[in-house]
Order: C-alpha cells, then structure tokens, then sequence
C-alpha cells in the first residue's frame, strides 16, 4: 500500500477504536505483548536479515542499537503490558461548567485520531509508540529507519495479530512500506490525514519537519541544555550536578552542553571543574571531558578554545562548552539566545537568582539545584513517554499519554437557543 | 521598521512583560483604555480616511464594520478593561508532584513570549487582541486589513502610550506597517521569531497558513456547522434549534450550514421544516431560508436541488443543505466526511444516540438538544475570546487567556543527580 492508503486504511480503523472502552483498549494491548512474544522467531529472524545488512555500513553503536535479542523482545512485550496498566487518558472531564441558561458544557478529554511517528533505528520504538498511541485513543502509523524495516515490519505483524484477536481491526497499527524520504514527506503534508505527526529523531529530521510539514506537529528531541553556576552557588553541589548532567549519558537530549559561570568564582571554581571534568575522570579511567573555554574562562584554567559554534552545537559527546557570565541576567539572556529550550539549570544559595532563572528561562524544564538529566517521562513520574517536546504548543518537556490526545466540548441542553 | 524588525522589538521587549506581575499587567491595561478614550479624536480622524478611501470598493455590511465612533471606541476602551479584571493566567501551578527522590516538580503556566495576529477589516479586534495577549503575558505582533490601515495604527498608538504611561515598553503591542501580502508571509516563516501565529479570516487565509506557516499556528474560524435530527427527536425542540442556529446571525462561523434529517421521520419533519424557516418566516417579514435538498428531501417538499457541492460550503447566509440519512451511525459518518471540525448538534431523546453523537462526532463543541450558536468564549464563560479553533493541537474551540499560553516545569532539588 501506498503511505497515503496506508493513512486512509488508519483513519477508517480509528472509529473501532474511538468506541473501545478502557477494558478493550488493555484487552488489545495485552493481545499485543502476547504476539510478540508468540512471534519472537519471525521478529529475531527479520531482525537478522537487518543485522546482516547493515554490518559493515553503520558503527558498532548503532549495530547495537539495531540488535534484538529474546530478552529485548521479552523487554519490549513487558512495555505494553506497563502501557496497559496505566490510567486511561480518553474520557476524562477536564472541566465542567454549568451556565445560567442550564447548559452543562464539559471539556473532555479525547483521541487524536491519526498519529503518525517518524523514528529512527532502534526497533523497540515501534511497540513503544504503536502501544502509547493506542492506549491513548489513536490509530497510529510508523515510519521507521530504513535499516530496521524487517525487524518493525515483523514487529508490527505481530501487534497487528495481537489486536485482530481481540476484534480490533490490525489497520490501527501500520508501518509505512516505503522507506525512502518521500514517504516522510507524504506523511508530512497529508493535510486531513494525519492528526498529529510525533518526529523522533536528530536535527535533519526536525528541520525537515519545520521546513516542509504542513500537518501538526510535536517538534522532539534536540537538547543544547545550559547549567548556569552563580556566585552564590554551593560549587561541591555544582561540580556533582555538571559531571552528572554532562557525563552520566552525553548522548541524549537531555544531557548538558554548556556550561556558565558567575565571573565573581570564576577564578575559584574553574580550576575545581577542570581538576573534577578532566584530571579525577582521566585517572579514574572514565572519559575525561573537553573543554571549550571562551576568552575569559581561558585565561583562567587549560583547555581548547571555543569556535564560533561551540555554544550553539548539540555535541552528545564528552565535550562541553564554558563561559563566563557577569551576573544571573547575562546567562538567562545567553540562553535566551542559544538554548533550543529543552533543559536548563541553575546552581545558586540566593532565592532572588532562583527566581529570576525559574522565571526568566524560556525551557520545556528549568532545574533549580539539581541535574538537566531528569528530563524524562519516567522520572517526571508519568509512567512512560513518547518524547521531550521542545515547542510551546501543545505539549512541552515529556509527553506522556495526556499530551498525545486532545479534548472537545460536550454540551448538554434541553432546547437552549442563543 | 521592515516586519521581522517589528519581530525582533517584540522579543527584545518581552522580557519586561514577562517581569510584570498580574498588578502591573492590569495596571498596563488600564492606562491603555485610557489612552483609547483621550486619543478619540486622533482615532476617528484615521478612521474617516480609511472611510473615504474604501467607499465605494466594499460593501455596505464591510464600510460599517470598518467605521468607528465614539461609542465604538468606548465599548473598545471597556473591553480592555474587562479583560483587565480577568484572572490572570500566567504562573498558575497546573500540577504538582513530589519524586521519591525529593524533586518538586510544577507544571506552571506561563506566557507564549510573541503572539502574532493576521486579522481583517474590523479595527475593534486591534484593541481585543492586543489586550488578550498582554494579560497572557505575551507581546504581540498586529497584522490588520490593508482598508483599515490608518485606523489599527492610531489605536496601537494610543495602546502605546498608555504602555508607557506605566513604563512597559512601547513595542509589547505593534502593528505590522506592511500591509502587501509579504508580511503575512513574513509571519508565517519567521521561524524562533513567532511563538503562536493566529490567523483570524476566512477560508482564503487559512489555506494560505495551512499551505505556507512554518511558525506554530492555531486555525480558527470555518465552521460548516450541522444538525442532525434523530427519529426520536423533539420534533418542536428541533424546529427552534435549526432556526435559531440558521437565522440568529448566518454569517458567522457558529451558524448552522448542514441539516441531516433522519428516514423514519423525514416525511413528517420535512414539510414542517419547510413551513417554519420559509413560509412564516416570509409571513413574518424575515429572511425567507433557501432548501438545497438531496434527492431523498426533494421528494418530501419542494426545494432547490442541491449541487455537489452544497454539503461542502460554508454558505454564511440564509440557505440551508437538506439531507436525508438511515441512521445516527450515517449522520456521524457524513459529518467525518463533511464538516470542519467545529460545532455539530444532534436532537434526540434517546440516550444511546445522544452517547454515540458525542463519542463519535470529532469536532470541537459536539451540542446535544441545543443550538450550534453557543460555540463563543463569552457563553462558555470565559470572559473573554481570541477565535474558535478548529484544530486539535493545544487548544480546540473558544479560545481564552488559558489557550494563550504554554507550561514548563520548574523543577526545585538540593543536589538531585541521575
């Protein structure tokens, strides 16, 4: 089918959905993580295939990325089983007003409808995401990365077998078929299709997304997240928060990148962070971090200087860009100007600061005294997500199963005219 | 200034508003009426050379909604001030949890940062709009018809003045001097400029956003609004609803466009119909109602036949597409096809209809025994509206000081790390 038929044949399916109440929703989602498991050869042999192909053509990081094994796909079947779990968002009164002429008008929450999410190799993102979807109401279309479509294509056939069990039709979960770039583009501009498209993936895709959608979209991921040390900071506190937020995982989008320092400890601090960043890390075998110091920051300890775009890259690495600010302002308007408006921290004693930063940075999540790495479903306590969304519309920070619906209003009368 | 100067001023001043508490904001909006009512005099003056130069090219319904006058200016001033004593949105704790690991996390309500507006001809909507976006927090970019140019430029002068007058920026409130379609452009592709575009025209323009916005948008305004009347209607109830929603005032987006009738009593209802929004309406001395009847209507009373395109236009006048369906199941199903996703209304006694009408109908006010008119900020107590949206993403149907504004997290710890 074409990607375009593949959205017509989820947009036929949805009203099936629409009308399953929370009981068969779980039915349907507990059918899914069953096929999995049930399907487990045909997934780790399509998977092989995928494995065989791409060896050789991608790093031996995102090889494993690619890679199932009977535990990840064990891992993957409990996910639905915890997506299942979860309180059912459809059907919820958001509000509820009675007017003076007797209408009682409530504001529901409701299904999207259509999702359709573009994402990258790792396939454990297809169940993840068909689950999430569903149990928020929607029926929902998956365009994956070209090296994993064996492996989310027999991934899907197994989901689909799990909902055509319960009575549901498989259309509700489909992958689309072509994996060129022009089925993102169709799912992209598929006006009256598509309810909300979710783009999981690195900058390209996102300014892709911005460039050509014309459908609604949840704009996800990329993360050039600050920590700004004040003066009155506690710097044992600052230097544990910088080396986690930098360190514990410099590959996600929640991971820091730039670092701002308060001139009044510049010269007091600095040299702790390189002696905490660089020399404990080097001698304790752990990758010690680069550091790229603008003009003041280098007069003061070693390192690289920073170029022109040092301050504004996402460099997912052990690299980290420093600079040194004169006050709590200066940095609110340094990230201003630099931050994609993922995560950003601030590390200070003095209430006035924290209030200036909390209310001054314009982030999905503002940190005050702790690291820019809690920005997460699961550590936000909503019990899954699909993404960190980075635009103000809609859903900002971790978009759990609320994010991904919508509400309408429901009116009651008895013949009210205006 | 070019537009994205304008742009660029409105953020550079945001910081200001988005530093002043509920107290100043209103107090902001206050001076504002003020200044409205003080520069009458430079106002109507504008306002009557957009009167002369327009008489002639628009019609008569257009030339009134371009003129002002002393009352009108009033009625502006005291808009302002209602919004003023509103409750302010901004800094509102949505939700509040507290982690295992000591994290507070609150989901706050905050303001969007620059609002920009694409309106029409009528200059009261540069005062509402203005206002609206301040009390949310945001600055605003103001992009009115090119007839009523001079007339927008002296209010947002007036509305400047009265900014100052509390020593808030000028340039939280401009209009866009670029009145060729390029600056509607210019706003629509000003990417990390615009936090929110809200276009607020008819169907042209928002062909036009949907086609050409790379900016986050909410739609409003077309409503191809119906009725579905169920065999176990109130047939009386029904006749005043479908008058009410047809006739109270066909020209805006809340009247109704579709009747669907269903078989059982088609036959009966049908030659009612005809007696109530023709002939005593023409006995009555009001505007008479043109049927556009499918085949099935057309053999119950007399009519115009419909065209293919009659269930697809938002006709804004005294006419009225007539269909006949078997079932709520089909009415539901024509509406998926046909309407615009903004109001619908079913008439019926029996439960199970009016629970399947509100499940299945994906619109964004679903009315059970009540008229479509309703769809207004005012009547859902609001206070206050900045449009009706007809899209799902961020906010659906009226649109308050709420659905101006965005969250983010602010996220309190001692030392918290991952």
């Amino acid at each position: 089918m074409t990607t375009i038929e593949i959205l017509r044949a989820a947009r036929a399916a949805w009203p099936a959905l629409q009308n399953a109440d929370t009981d068969r929703k779980n039915a349907a989602l507990n059918a899914m993580a069953d096929a999995l498991l049930e399907n487990a050869g045909d997934i780790l042999a399509a998977n092989l295939l995928d494995m065989t192909a791409a060896r050789g053509h991608i790093s031996e990081v995102m090889l494993d990325r690619l890679r199932l094994t009977e535990d990840r796909i064990k891992a993957m079947a409990d996910g639905i089983r915890e997506v299942a779990a979860l309180p059912d968002p459809v059907g919820a009164v958001i509000s509820r007003v009675e007017r003076p002429n007797g209408l009682v008008i409530e504001r529901t929450r409701v299904a999207m409808g259509v999702i359709a999410i573009i994402y990258e190799s790792r396939p454990n993102v297809t169940s993840d995401a068909a689950a999430l979807a569903l149990k928020a109401g929607s029926a929902c279309v998956l365009r994956g990365g070209k090296e994993a479509f064996n492996s989310a294509d027999a991934i899907v056939e197994a989901l689909q077998s799990g909902l055509e069990r319960v009575g549901l039709p498989a259309q509700l979960v489909q992958l689309v078929q072509d994996t060129t770039r022009q089925s993102a583009t169709d799912l992209m501009t598929a006006v009256g299709l598509v309810d909300l498209l979710i783009p999981r993936g690195g900058a390209g895709l996102i300014k892709a997304v911005t460039e050509n959608a014309k459908v609604p979209c949840i704009q996800t991921g990329t993360g050039i997240c600050h920590v700004y040390v004040d003066s009155a900071a506690d710097q044992a506190m600052a230097l544990n928060i910088i080396e986690n937020a930098k360190t514990s995982r410099p590959s996600v989008c929640n991971a820091e990148e730039v670092l701002l320092v308060h001139r009044d400890i510049a010269a007091e601090f600095l040299p702790k962070l390189k002696k905490r960043l660089v020399d404990e890390r080097r001698a304790r075998g752990l990758n010690p971090v680069e550091l790229r110091l603008d003009p003041e920051a280098a007069a003061i300890i070693p390192g690289k200087a920073a170029g022109e775009k040092d301050f504004d890259t996402e460099f997912l690495d052990y690299i980290l860009a420093v600079g040194v600010v004169d006050s709590a302002g200066e940095a609110i308007a340094h990230i201003a100007k630099h931050s994609t408006g993922h995560s950003e921290a601030v590390v200070s004693r003095d209430p006035a600061v924290l209030d200036a930063f909390s209310r001054g940075v314009d982030s999905a999540a503002v940190y005050l005294n702790c690291s820019t790495r809690f920005t997460d479903g699961g550590e936000f306590g909503l019990g899954c997500e699909m993404g960190i969304s980075t635009q103000k519309l809609h859903a900002r920070g971790p978009m759990g199963l609320e994010e991904l619906t919508t509400y309408k209003y429901i009116v009651r009368g008895d013949g009210q005219v205006r």
